[in-house]
């Protein structure tokens, strides 16, 4: 170890806006959250991303030779470019030069490069993908897991995915026995699809986790889940539908508020109450997704990631390494492995 | 026949505002829109919930000894109470006493009570639940199904919601050539669940359709498609996941505007545009669900219909009858027997 600070590896070349805001975002993190930043890529561009002043004295540049582009087949692409930015930041966490990893690249590369790498946590059958959204009760934000990793889940997955989703709850959002719901159509134990009445079934007996029934789509905001579970297919139809709706309500107000002269008058007054609104809805604020499951902590930021959203992922990495997700979870190997269908 | 104007059945003992709200979106249906409302259900009540001075050329009271609890069970309580409003209501349409019937009771219930009284429409093995989501484009809403009568889905299903839901946009919503999206995880073909995947197959192939791919979730309200396919289980957590998400915003709105004095100033001079964000927002406006699949044009409200929401359900339903949709349908038969998987 050596150092004591917590060390975040970054893939500095993956992302829409990579490298300039994923290292400016990096650099605001090692100065204001005092971790050690890796930024992992071409050293010539990631030097000349580094806003003027910075302080050098807890960001370390390492090299990569290549990057992964959004079009290329993720697996392949893994394997065939040894090098890859996402890949060197993956091996540092292997081998311990790194505590956790951020990458707004390639997300699929990001996985795959996680399981050759990393490896999946004993007793995990597949890793998910766990975004947190905001709530309607402020500052209490639920985990929602597997939002695309995996399309079509046995039951077992997703009590898998109800353990790691808790303890990720526990030490990372700090939430003391965090209320699990299961993703479904009603509220009765026998509503569901097969997946679902099956696996309520399993979340029901497992004394791990503190399961309180099914979440209609309804309940996702209301604040009264601290974890739900589903498939990866539709976990990705939510998050997707989640995010745009965001922008389809912020064109409304922006369409309809400044609507004739009192609108125009109205909306200038307001316009600091609307930039917290704004703010509120806001994805970038909750950074990034959690690759849950695999043998480390590991951070996927949305593609457009700016450096807002690149510095609340690293915190969100910092938590979990504060708070020993990965030991908490490897000492739960008992309890995952006993999961069965 | 006799009567040339439309005549819609309507559910008077069915909702959490029935009769008086349901009685009073009905009466306004038969001033404006010129249909006749034939009112099921406890005369009494019904007579009590009529507004003064109601013009009674076009409004018939058809008495319903019995009504059906949201709680009941529904196959169960359509058979036992045969004198039920729903029931009663149905039978209308199946002796052609009436064109259509709208109901916002027991949706489960009004389900049960159209199969066994009118009958699937040949070649149909699954009726659905459409319901109409505004869009990002004023005017342009698209028609989603199945929302929540069908959780576990063959793809045959799938490509029969995608014909008979093309027919409702055309001759319901007046769309030419509707454009038919797959709900999916991404816009490739080679992306989605098995379901999914197989589906994508189907409609691709199938020429009685303008399908032009998968419908991602941020693509559900960006007004490129006019009906989405997906099977009842994802389709009813994005249903009331989109119904919730006004409310979270609106209240968002609510604390955050009037925050401090100039909060609370430019919100009383924004008074009127609110109104209007709220409305375009509001779910009312775009009237029933659609039951889609059955003899017969069948329109479900939402439990806690009032008044508008009555008024632009009965007005769909004239739609329905207007544009002849049933005898579109009809004659759709060939193809629709000709799906397959």
């Amino acid at each position: 170890m050596g150092s004591t600070c917590v060390r975040i590896a970054i893939d500095a070349m993956g992302g829409d806006h990579a490298p300039n805001e994923i290292v400016a975002g990096a650099v605001r993190a090692s100065e204001e959250l005092g971790v050690k930043v890796l930024l992992v890529g071409d050293p010539q561009q990631i030097a000349s991303a580094l806003p003027p002043k910075t302080n050098l004295e807890r960001v370390e540049i390492v090299p990569a030779e290549e990057a992964i582009a959004m079009d290329e087949e993720p697996l392949n692409a893994v394997r065939r470019k040894r090098k890859a930015s996402i890949n060197v930041a993956m091996d540092l966490v292997k081998r311990e030069q790194a505590d956790a990893i951020f990458s707004a690249g390639h997300s699929g590369a990001a996985m795959a490069s996680a399981l050759l790498r990393l490896g999946r946590l004993p007793g995990v059958d597949r890793p998910a993908i766990g975004t947190v959204f905001p709530t309607i009760k402020a500052g209490k934000p639920v985990l929602i897991l597997d939002v695309g990793a995996n399309v079509d889940c046995r039951p077992k997955f997703l009590e898998q995915f109800a353990v790691i989703g808790s303890i990720y709850s526990q030490y990372v959002l700090g939430t003391d026995e965090p209320k699990v719901g299961l993703l479904n159509i009603g509220e009765e134990d026998t509503k569901g699809n097969e997946l679902a009445l099956r696996t309520h079934q399993l979340l029901k007996e497992n004394s791990n986790i503190n399961f309180i029934g099914n979440a209609e789509g309804r309940d996702v905001l209301s604040g009264e889940f601290d974890v739900i579970v589903c498939d990866g297919f539709v976990g990705n139809i939510l998050l997707k539908f989640a995010e745009a709706i965001g922008g389809v309500i912020l064109q409304i107000l922006r369409e309809e508020l400044p609507q004739g002269l009192h609108g125009q008058i109205g909306t200038a007054i307001l316009k600091p109450n609307l930039k917290r609104i704004k703010q509120r809805m806001d994805h970038a604020e909750h950074g990034g997704a959690l690759l849950l499951g695999v043998s480390g902590v590991c951070l996927i930021g949305h593609g457009s990631s700016q450096a807002p959203s690149v510095f609340n992922a690293i915190r969100m990495a910092k938590e979990a390494v504060d708070n020993q997700v990965m030991q908490q979870l490897q000492s739960q190997y008992e309890i995952l492995h006993s999961t069965s269908d």
